[in-house]
């Protein structure tokens, strides 16, 4: 008997269908830059002018796929995934300009991928952020039955004279919170074990665990609060951008707040944050008190209630404050003190 | 017991500690374009000028993947993600800028990890392209023991008058082969799909089938032949710009000829490609009986030993063939015929 490519499980052409089906949701997020059609070997941009610097960030989202995939959720990370790049290249003072996303799965199931990548080309066009191009992989045997990987690219642009360096944090100068809805994009392995011991001390499964209405949540589920959208920052950056100087911007994700605000300061400087200056959201305290998570683990791991810390001059807290009534002070940058 | 993240099985400063270990490579591919460093929320580089079109393409390598690591073989795949994307942009036109790396496993392996990237930092060094930054996701659970996967990101440029259109194709052109030295990173899965059958058929294992040197491979093994790196085409590329006049190119992956040569021809045109006009490597032919594949099908599937076709006008195909002396005449483009 003769092997065929597609008698191995791999189809190019389930790529290209399940593509069809959301093309014109990817042209909504096209821009005047975009040139040509996507399907060329490469997606082409005019390139911004040279007084501009191009930021370019690479991200996933981790095993949270797993509970979006449990759930029937997938459009939350494809949302999810736009929404951490943009952040992230925001973070050093960027807008987005366009997109690109790798989906590997075992076999492409059209109707998952045409959630994921929509809800992809639904969050660029919301934020004017082309859909250039993606890489859709079939890999049999790589992952099991309907797993897959996302993987997300994005380049934006900043003036050269406005790229957010650390290097101009002052001690003094104030760090601002923007709320997070829940863990966003991160700590999803940790989470996942807490819910599954938590399964097995009650005897149930984990889907029931994530299902299931919770008093504590006020009536949400685990999965509720485990899927909502990492949240986008964009608008508040701006906002905060018109009214006041911002030094440097973290983005909390892997790693906390331990693996992050350090990246947004000078060597030799520390920031002192008040953990009371917010409400942390439920679902850190649900999670931490289902698998007993030590305080400072919890900081090292989750963003616990603020997504995005924006440091601005002492004197341009007030105008930050009001431009984003949503934000609070969380904290002030201080000299380090020897360990 | 209260739970950890390390305790779950992700542990951020694996990553870290691997990264450290290519640091010097990665710097190596450093370019005056780049600002700030490594490690910062996204990768920083000087945007070119407004004249200029950028191209942005991703991919990955594949179920190459599987028999690299059951070779031992992780530097192949590091190379190969560099040279499938600077093909990509090339194809467009564009001369590469920058690049961006995904690498996700259940658990970093440091030894790997320092291997596959440190091969993509010398790859980016080669070609002058900055390895600008990338992501390390740990997801345990996704993928089985010392499984990985990778995806690449590349960012190149064109002049704005020198992008690479298909429209600009004209009955009569000539289709100028550049040599693959095998399956670049495409057609894997019914590659190993034919392994697994003849080893079946012989009574052996895989690996075994993989590494035993073999007559009709001139005593290279079938693995040796399956882990050739993707063959890099920017210098004969830029031979042929300097010497011809290029219309389109068509760089030959997933979809071997019949998906990939339309897309560098405008509609109403077709091209006649004359098989004989040069040497299927062995592994196509080797690959081939084994798997009884037919003819269609390998065509369908593999490059069948050309890794890319440069059209060029008729006057133009002698000087693109002294500049480059590998290449030959492939074909013509001729008017598309009803089916």
């Amino acid at each position: 008997m003769s092997l065929t490519y597609k008698g191995t499980g791999v189809d190019p052409s389930r790529a290209t269908d399940a593509l069809a089906q959301v093309r014109e949701r990817i042209a909504k997020s096209r821009r005047p830059e975009v040139l040509g059609d996507v399907g060329a070997f490469g997606g082409l941009f005019a390139s911004p002018g040279a007084d501009m610097v191009l930021v370019a960030t690479t991200d996933g989202v981790g095993t949270k796929l797993d509970i979006a995939r449990m759930l029937d959720r997938h459009e939350v990370v494809g949302t999810d995934l736009v929404h951490h790049c943009v952040n992230d290249a925001m973070a050093m003072g960027a807008e987005p300009l366009f997109f690109l996303d790798y989906f590997s799965t075992s076999r492409i199931d059209p109707a998952v991928f045409t959630r994921v990548v929509g809800a992809m080309a639904d969050a660029c066009a919301a934020h004017r952020c082309a859909l250039l191009g993606g890489e859709t992989a079939e890999m049999p045997g790589t992952y099991g039955v309907g797993a897959y990987d996302l993987a997300g690219f994005l380049v934006g642009a900043v003036q050269r004279d406005r790229i957010l360096d650390p290097k101009n944090v002052r001690a003094g100068d104030v760090c601002i919170g923007l709320p997070s809805n829940g863990l966003h994009t991160n700590g999803y392995t940790l989470a996942r074990a807490i819910v599954a011991r938590s399964a097995a001390a009650q005897g149930k499964d984990v889907f029931a665990v994530l299902s299931s209405p919770r008093g504590d949540l006020d009536g949400a589920s685990l999965g509720d609060a485990l899927l909502r959208t990492h949240t986008s920052y964009l608008a508040p950056f701006r906002a905060i951008r018109d009214a006041a100087a911002i030094r440097a911007i973290a983005h909390l994700t892997g790693g906390g707040w331990e693996g992050n605000l350090p990246r947004a300061l000078p060597d030799g400087l520390g920031a002192v944050i008040d953990h009371a200056a917010w409400r942390v959201p439920a679902v850190f305290q649900v999670l931490s008190e289902l698998g007993r998570v030590q305080d400072e683990e919890q900081w090292d791991v989750w963003n616990m209630g603020i997504g995005l810390v924006v440091i601005v001059p002492e004197a341009d807290a007030d105008a930050a404050l009001r431009a984003v009534p949503e934000a609070a002070v969380v904290g002030r940058v201080e000299r380090a003190r020897p360990a």
